[in-house]
């Protein structure tokens, strides 16, 4: 966990705490199943309690109007309410204490119902208690199956994660100087429309860009206009015809879409920060006015915009309609878990209406129950299990095959198929996975092999197609930002075109092979030094075999396969006869076989 | 938690150390529902597996003629074996990976039979590893209904935890003058029986006796014979003498039995230890003869008795079995975790075919799931958990009233009715209530007050009830062992009359009351300061009130209740009107109402 990913549940402390606060209190953290129901489909709601709330009383209040549900002690004052059932109780160690398990199941709602929901449970000193902190949950009750969720493409997509203001100035300009790596090195919309021949030829479908809309920073998470873009980026016309080109090009190009907060120098904030009787004062939360309101993790430049608050949701829904009907073709939704989760719902609603073949995926840096619950809400999340599983065993080299297979089985059966779950090696928040595997470009190559052999979407970080790493640790930086990992992009003699060619092959066999992308996987060897597995079947199967220790291997598979279609280095090879096939890999050496 | 019951799960270290032994592990710990199941009837296995198994693969094995199950990979090569299903996973925070959740159900069994069973789930790494580091259990195929248990005499069971070298020196004797405490006091079973008249008076029902058989020790938990009586203590005729007695008196007497371990200066130990052929070699677990071998927590003097060992094992319940023959009603079980889990089976068999209306229970310092489990091996356990909660309510102040209120229901609602929970507030392992209550008899008194108006049958700990205290906390002892707590009983004028008439009165109540022992429990009053509960219904109601606080309080309960029948100082009243009851009490001061 030195890698720091999951920096909140880092420690055992921390895990401790996250743990307590949930089993003391009373906790629902959208434990629903189905998680997405359909029209029709009742569903079960679970509540845990801690051992303050001693009763067997809790319920559910629930509304399908589009209003907040409310009540008290099982009466709606607003739509409906139930009691739970208590059906279960256990002892649990670290708290030291009984809780308990309430159950509810809800009706069937019909097609395009957004149906709103809250949790309580009673306490003997506090009264009625509201689950998790009185969150608001909705789900939005919609055949999913008809909508086709996620969409094809975004299944069969290789996404190019572009950094736009590192990535190339275009227009025939240098990269800017900048005092310090916070400023900014001169990357523009049209630098990347002029770099599209490059991206075509590395051979990825999708880009993802990062924020574009106004905004005092080089990032762009803290912008201070949502309908409009950066100019020092480009104009609304070089979005345009950066998305036309990509849409001509059969390319999708995906946006940053942030709800969660805004500057502090947005003129909604000033206004509600400036004058106490504001129309803006709720789309805020004050804590005292005007010193104290809600941020993003206590950042004061970052203040939390209120999605609670009717007017404020509507202008965020309206924001993420408008760019779809500009043209964009999805969103990466920055820190999902901020948002109150009945925010989702209305964003699953007009995402839906707008685009239906749009692609929603968060980013949710939490556990793996913590993300599922976004299923219905958004098409997928971020893989960032998986991510720190490849650093672990690739990076590092501190997980064994073994432990990598047995992660693998576990992690693919616990998320439905349905959930969009892209993967990465890296990105612009920590150490570029090169600089982590100190340089050593063989564990970046079978990293590469392993990410692009699994499910998932895979997601190349700019740059490292060609070798771009950094300089220090990322934790090491003066600037309070992992700038380390968003160098500006490397053109042409400082490309590693070794590396560029082996991308490229990669991306292509991905787009060869349907097996890859929606294939079957099949574990056929892991031992403490190397693992393979196969995807898909008959025709179209495709075998990845990967050394992960240091030592040359031999793997013997108990099947025969064809033709090398893809190696780390010309020092693997493979033999078959009638009933198998031999791999001989080097260190850190891995291939990829057809049948 | 300081008071140090839990000491191995005292910190949260030592929690997460025993937790994620059980969530990295393959894991049963007796989850087994129902977990004494009736002849015929089918019961449900389930199991955890760590991310190390990561096969979808589980099995059980079981025997129904008393061999021991085996087989591998889902064969039995001795009796029967069946898959485990895969229903359902999650994330494990503190594991950080997921784990799984297996289930398999075992047909049900004729009357008599005794059901051995193991679990395994398949590792890639080292095959195929048994639950809970491979150990063995059984249930014991009886309808408990028809035998009655816990038996009635339990239910309604006022017990007296007798500690015999400082209880009565009898026969016109002194006490002696040990050099230190942990020498001998000179407590007799002839004294015990002199004080027959004494114990009358006090009004309990039931002795429960501290190990009797021969022994180096004071405390007699490592004995050298099981089958005599410790000639220092008296002599078999003693005992007899003493049963028929307390069986001529309508009262029941149980020892303590102790099967984990024994003396190391026991004749088998001496001869295992002495011979590598000796007979005895496997009756211990050596793991370097004869230096190394399972002891009782590392205790050289306290070897391990090797209850796996069908010869041992027939022995140790030979002992069992004679003292019920010889008269006795029962067993406390010292440290009822360390036997092989499958020894309780084989344990229940013999103590029910040889007398059907004994009474055992185990020493379990553990949570309530590891003490449920005992269901169908023993009639129950001593109830620590409640133990704990008086303590902390009533000698240290430190639990509100509304917080034990919850805690009691949860508690009451967790284990079945049928499972005998004996209530203490302290033995010969700890400091005293009196003393951890600073001295403060009103604290004493009302802890009693609450311990007599719950459904555990209750045991007074000797000398509690004339105020024998003790002068250092245990942790300080210099010699080892809390002797603190196990000072020579008061008699004649040190006694505190005061105290022993309280105590009198209440155990009075308690016999007279069956809805003080056998009642529903209803909680009508919890606030920070006070906490009333009444017992029972209709004509045979008793109210019990207690504050808990430093500060006099008046209680409103919204129901009539008649006269007095115990209050814990002259100062507590009580009116009732036609609808309701005003309370008042001192500072620690309780009282109990009847109809």
């Amino acid at each position: 966990m030195d890698d720091f990913i999951f920096g909140t549940l880092a420690t055992d402390e921390k895990r401790l705490a996250y743990l307590r606060a949930a089993w003391e209190g009373v906790t629902h953290r959208q434990s629903r199943e189905p998680r997405a129901p359909l029209p029709g489909q009742a569903f079960r709601l679970t509540l845990t309690t801690g051992p303050a709330y001693s009763g067997e009383r809790a319920w559910v209040y629930w509304t399908t109007d589009g209003s907040d549900p409310a009540g008290e002690h099982g009466v709606a004052t607003n739509g409906f309410a139930a009691p739970m059932t208590l059906t279960s109780a256990e002892w649990n160690v670290l708290v030291w204490d009984y809780i308990r398990h309430f159950e509810v199941t809800v009706p069937g709602q019909p097609d395009g119902t957004v149906l709103r929901y809250r949790l309580s449970a009673e306490s003997p000193l506090a009264g009625e208690v509201f689950a998790d902190g009185g969150s608001y949950y909705a789900c939005y009750i919609v055949d999913a199956l008809t909508h086709g969720h996620p969409p094809e493409w975004a299944q069969d997509a290789v996404v190019y994660h572009i950094f736009v203001d590192r990535f190339f100035p275009g227009s025939g300009r240098e990269w800017a100087q900048p005092v310090d790596p916070t400023g900014f090195y001169g990357g523009t919309l049209r630098g990347v429309l002029e770099k599209m021949d490059y991206l075509s030829e590395l051979g990825v479908s999708v880009l993802y860009l990062s924020p574009l809309f106004p905004s005092p920073s080089h990032h762009g998470y803290d912008s201070t206009e949502l309908f409009e873009v950066e100019p020092r980026l480009g104009t609304k016309a070089d979005l345009r015809a950066l998305l036309d080109e990509t849409h001509r090009r059969g390319m999708h190009a995906i946006l940053d879409f942030v709800p969660n907060h805004i500057s502090n120098q947005h003129p909604l904030f000033i206004q509600a920060a400036s004058d106490p009787l504001s129309p803006y004062h709720d789309w805020f939360t004050f804590g005292h006015w005007p010193d104290r309101y809600e941020t993003f993790f206590g950042v004061r430049t970052l203040p939390q915009f209120n999605l609670r608050y009717p007017p404020a949701r509507n202008y965020m829904l309206d924001v993420a309609r408008y760019w779809l009907e500009f043209g964009v073709d999805g969103y990466r939704v920055d820190y999902a878990i901020g948002p109150s989760p009945d925010f989702w719902a209305d964003f699953r609603r007009v995402t839906l209406s707008t685009n239906p073949n749009c692609w929603t995926f968060g980013e949710v840096v939490d556990p793996p129950d913590v993300q599922r619950a976004f299923e219905g809400g958004l098409d997928g999340c971020l893989d960032f299990i998986l991510l720190e599983a490849l650093r672990q065993s690739f990076a590092f080299g501190r997980w064994s095959p073994v432990r990598l297979a047995a992660f693998l089985n576990r992690h693919e059966a616990y998320f439905p198929s349905t959930f969009s779950r892209p993967s990465f090696l890296d990105n612009h928040d920590m150490n570029r996975f090169l600089w982590a595997a100190n340089g050593d470009v063989r564990r970046l190559k079978l990293a590469a092999l392993c990410q692009f052999s699994l499910v998932g979407p895979p997601i190349i970080y700019y740059g490292t197609e060609v070798g771009l790493s950094q300089e220090r640790d990322v934790r090491q930086a003066d600037f309070g930002r992992p700038h380390e990992s968003r160098l500006p992009m490397l053109w042409g003699s400082q490309q590693k075109t070794m590396l560029f060619d082996y991308y490229q092959h990669l991306i292509a066999l991905r787009r060869a092979h349907p097996a890859l992308r929606r294939g079957a996987r099949e574990v056929l060897f892991a031992d403490s030094s190397a693992l393979a597995f196969t995807r898909g079947e008959d025709s179209d199967q495709v075998a990845t075999a990967l050394n992960l220790s240091t030592d040359p291997v031999a793997v013997r598979l108990l099947r025969p396969f064809g033709q090398v279609l893809l190696a780390t280095s010309p020092d693997c090879s493979s033999q078959s006869t009638t009933g198998e096939t031999l791999i001989t890999l080097p260190p850190l050496g891995g291939l990829m076989l057809g049948r």
